[in-house]
């Protein structure tokens, strides 16, 4: 049984919380911190069976029953509570982004170099059971080589003004999924990021310095082509696709709804919209990666997110908000 | 050039006119008749470049260079007339059903006895491009031994009382077809019809004797069972589909629509109406059964669709009305 | 927080306490009993938290904690461990079928008389994502006055011939549930049933005095048809869909599948098959049902399917088994 | 009755032929020209009625009878007939693309300035049935304002070497149609093109110089962002897709087939392929755009698209050209 301590007992951390207590067999939350830590949370967390209960998380890292920790703070925190946790010989799963600076992800690379710790990424959408489906298929090679990779990411609604201004513009707040996404259903990383876009949802947000609407090309390391486009809002709830297209096929994949119903009546065919919410949409990918997380630390084998995927995914973000500002393509290597 | 006569000039007269000039490549329409002839059909008839033009159909029959005729006239004359063709030396085309009366049916039968005219019932929906491929699914035996088939055949709109009285009642103006489907698709006759119905449309038709809404179960001679489900009025257009079910799999189809889009709006996912008219719906189909019919004179090689198909389909429903006047399963050997 | 003693500790049992505990806020399972309580599921049962475990029910009865009892023996004792529970003053969920007995029923419903207990039936598919979309599209009017209702329900593969012995027969062990879904969809009783029967999937099946494949029609109370396909055999999977038509238009559904991942190659489209096992199909739908047991006792309000509806479905049963018997069409007030 | 004579017996002018003379109920085609015509050509020809047949499409512009044109000639001598054409008094119905050279269309422009003639460019596939329907629910406000256009464009096959060199490379010679679209689906110029391309299908195009795969993203006049992906060989067949997403939902299109019969197995669930050859796929389009043409000539209207969308669609793809060569964003006022 790998006991585990969860860091920020945020919407993201309890999520975590109820997952593993519920859906993951072979781990089980010892503990869990917070510095706002508050007596409705407390009871919360306790109804879970969690036994130690803190605003501290260095009490989560002083125990030495602890086999792993869940990072679940404040993104610019993450990096810095990483790396103190791999010092305390903690495995680590870390949520995205790791950090927005390139320096201070590579500190985390850094402190895990010649460790045998295990640490994963947060990029959950990968154990999404479409994506996922996507992705085998290109493994068992079922559209031969990759040509072309196209995913489609629109939020529901915007986040709030106050929000868009810490954090760190859209590529790597919320575009930053889908850059892992590209890497991960062809398998390569990034060569070169091209971004046109534009402020077509809430002037409101393009005075805060960001765009909320965005056509991303991509060249991948492997020779293949990406496109992804980006809305803040969609009127009809999350639209999160993918394609893959190859030398003998393609894959593609549609949103959940919440049933498959039709009507069909003198106004037409009608069913359900996508669902809404981000935790409704990928709750069951939540659930994946902890447990494949649980299991790479039970058979010491290797995460299915590392610290890589991590770093692409900050670089291909940095790169984009480059080419933003300087309008031409821009290569990874220039990050 | 297979020479053709249409004998009736109204719709389908008009229809058969028309897919016959400009789809058929090795037939050629060169007479026409109709007792109702006016000005206006002669002049629409003759620009397809029609050569002979009249209300008699017996100048189409003596003419010597006529090879095939089309009986597309009212359905009581539909077996005197073919009959007299027969006798006349042409093949025939006979609109469905070919009469109401199983004797009737039985004399053309006698009357293509011995000879080698060739002699095809306007089923049209064989012909159909979904209906066509869930046979060719059959035939190929992707679904292993039919088991289950189930037959969806709902109008648009209910004909007018008045044409209810002339009509025969549902089973034969209406379900005739979803009875030749069945046989069709599972290639089989039929042993056995139970009805359940109702008036549920309009109470108009009830007055008349007739029902608007049923379902007919049907025992196959090849051990199949198959369900049809009819109403005559779908608010959403006309509702045909069907699936045919088997020890392999099963095979299913969807109506058609008049372009593929979909909105997606904050009401969910919107798409179109099935077709609504059936000469939209099965124009194809039109021209696809007459291709073959000529296809069949030309090489000597069997219709698709001959007098026995004619006949089981009207047994079936005579057998359907008595199960429904007496509300019990009815053998086809009883009729 | 309403305290449940479950009654029965095999596979739906098992799916009670889990689902129970993990999903159902305002439960809890204090005690579980089964006749063949072994070690393992002991400690299984014991990682719930459950209190009490025991090898006699008769100990969760005698609780005076225990509010309500889930009744998950097997079937032949469910309308006697029912009646003893609702005399010891405990709410109840019965698994279905109550019995294949009417009068046992009947002793059911007896038992209730007089008393404010909640009963309820586990016709777990009523809860269902999409079973439920339908209903609610009918009791929104989207559909109108229903005019036929459709209902797909074949088993991946049949149950060993050793059960179908002591199963009741298909009608009573599988169709069932569909009897259950037909009432439930138009919200109506049954007034009269027709069977067309076969054994197509398995000889070994018909050995045994009973049908593999079926298509029943049922007459509703309130005027409506319906039509049930069954097969205990359907190669590509479990495939559960139902239809309503109505005046207004109609509403249909299609299985769920793993992912909506589908792959466009030289062979065509091709997508998954539907989920194969029932647990995994209908899991959302044993959390569904029992959420609304404990909300029903909490604020006393009527339970969503009671001991009428846990009659109604067998009633149906044998009035189909009559039919089959008979071969001919059977009023449900001949039971 | 509108005279038409056809310039070019090649096989789109054979496609003109057929539907003009089946399908546009008023105009006519009266004479057909090609240089090399041979009496194959000549019997199919006269076979549709048509009375003049000429090697010199002069005789077709000097005949007082003919109203209008189709200039279906090879792409280098569009533009110089159409002026011709122009001078003769005839309306001109002209195939895409008009010319590779701005000044070329712009000769054409110019002789029709101060006319009244009707100028149309054959992008057939604003006429198709699906891109249709998605232009109609922009245009009815469906989607709100747009955001953002997907356009994919995959051919079945390449194009043989040979063709390649003549061709002007895929943004001239497969890529315009998608310009085209573009600009018809939000009814908007283009202000600025970037292009990202591959070889990754045939490096014998490579080695001509060409591309055959391409992600090429667009700034559109009206603000909104487009992307098109290309490639040059889908393993399925002809892949032809849009999608418009706006402010209030989005709308989006799939690929036609021949039948929508799906088999279900044990292997999943198998549709059929799109439609693999063009002239298939876009058989309907082709009627529709001259019925349009020929409309537009009776009522003195509009034609659909004139010789503005003939220059913008060449000005985009000669900017998508420079964007590839100097690998950077190129604006349309460039070029």
């Amino acid at each position: 049984m790998i006991k585990i301590g969860i860091i920020g007992a945020g919407r993201i951390g309890k999520v975590h919380l109820k997952s593993i207590t519920n859906n993951v067999p072979n781990a089980v939350v010892k503990a869990m911190a917070d510095p706002f830590m508050n007596e409705e949370t407390e009871n919360y967390v306790k109804s879970f069976g969690v036994e130690k209960i803190t605003k501290d998380y260095k009490d989560i890292l002083s125990d030495p029953e602890i086999d792993a920790v869940m990072v679940c703070s404040s993104t610019d925190t993450h990096a810095a509570i990483s790396v103190e946790a791999i010092k305390a010989g903690k495995h680590v799963f870390c949520e995205k982004p790791v950090d927005h600076s390139i320096e201070k992800i590579q500190a985390v690379a850094d402190a895990l170099e010649g460790t045998n710790l295990k640490f994963q990424v947060g990029f959950n959408r990968r154990f999404d059971h479409n994506f996922a489906a996507l992705r085998k298929a290109v493994d068992d090679g079922r559209i031969g080589d990759p040509h072309i990779v196209k995913i489609t990411s629109r939020d529901p609604e915007p986040p709030n003004p106050a929000y868009i201004k810490v954090s760190g513009g859209m590529f790597l707040d919320m575009t930053i999924h889908d850059f892992d996404m590209a890497t991960f259903l062809v398998n390569s990383d990034v060569d070169e990021v091209y971004v046109q876009a534009a402020v077509l949802v809430d002037p409101a947000i393009g005075e805060q310095g960001d765009v909320d609407t965005a056509i991303i090309t991509l060249k991948m390391a492997n020779g293949a082509l990406c496109v992804i486009d980006n809305s803040r809002r969609a009127a009809y709830g999350y639209d999160q696709r993918a394609e893959v297209f190859g030398s003998k096929g393609m894959v593609t994949d549609w949103n959940d709804t919440v049933s498959s119903a039709i009507v069909l009546d003198e106004n037409g065919l009608n069913g359900e919209k996508p669902l809404f919410f981000f935790l409704e949409r990928y709750m069951q990918s939540f659930t994946a990666e902890v447990c494949q997380f649980a299991d790479a630390i039970e058979n010491d084998t290797e995460v299915p997110v590392g610290i890589h995927a991590g770093m692409q995914s900050v670089k291909i973000a940095l790169a984009a908000k480059k080419s933003l500002e300087e309008h031409r393509p821009v290569k990874l290597s220039e990050i």
